[in-house]
């Protein structure tokens, strides 16, 4: 099992364009072939820090996930009500 | 429910300690009141960030673990195996 923590740091005035983006996108994503799970979590502290926590059986699921129409089409969307590149980890579990 | 995001930056030569001790941690952690998952990941790209990735029912029960012998015991010698500050982030679910 492949997981992505995916961290977004979404300018404070433009959150709620994200999440509204963000909501298509794990819609979709959720209908793929080897996604387990795909939600996005808002820091209580930091409302700009968003962070998608990804659950996939492979590799390749992964990959056909960030070449996907829906991946392609609203990710750059978002991208530009962020403060900054986001921090993206892709783990396996060890504990 | 609360999920804790929590970037761990362990020198690279040091992770096999890490890992031992939050071996230890994990065990004492899962038994306690208000825990649903406590779980490490480690990034396949770079060795050395670890990253645990928490569920507990409410913020009462996380803090009583911040609170906990095992914590207070074993969290500071983690630390002393790190490169630098971990990165924490305390969080809702939005989508």
């Amino acid at each position: 099992m492949i997981k992505v923590i995916a961290k977004n740091f979404a300018k404070e005035d433009k959150v709620k364009r994200v999440l509204e983006l963000a909501k298509g996108l794990v819609e979709e994503t959720l209908k793929e072939d080897g996604c387990i799970n795909y939600e996005m979590y808002e820091d209580l502290n930091n409302p700009g820090i968003l962070i998608m926590v990804e659950e996939w059986e492979t590799m390749e699921a992964l990959n056909n996930h960030m070449s996907s129409e829906h991946f392609k089409n609203i990710v750059p969307k978002m991208n530009e009500f962020m403060a900054q590149k986001a921090e993206v980890n892709i783990c396996k579990k060890v504990i």
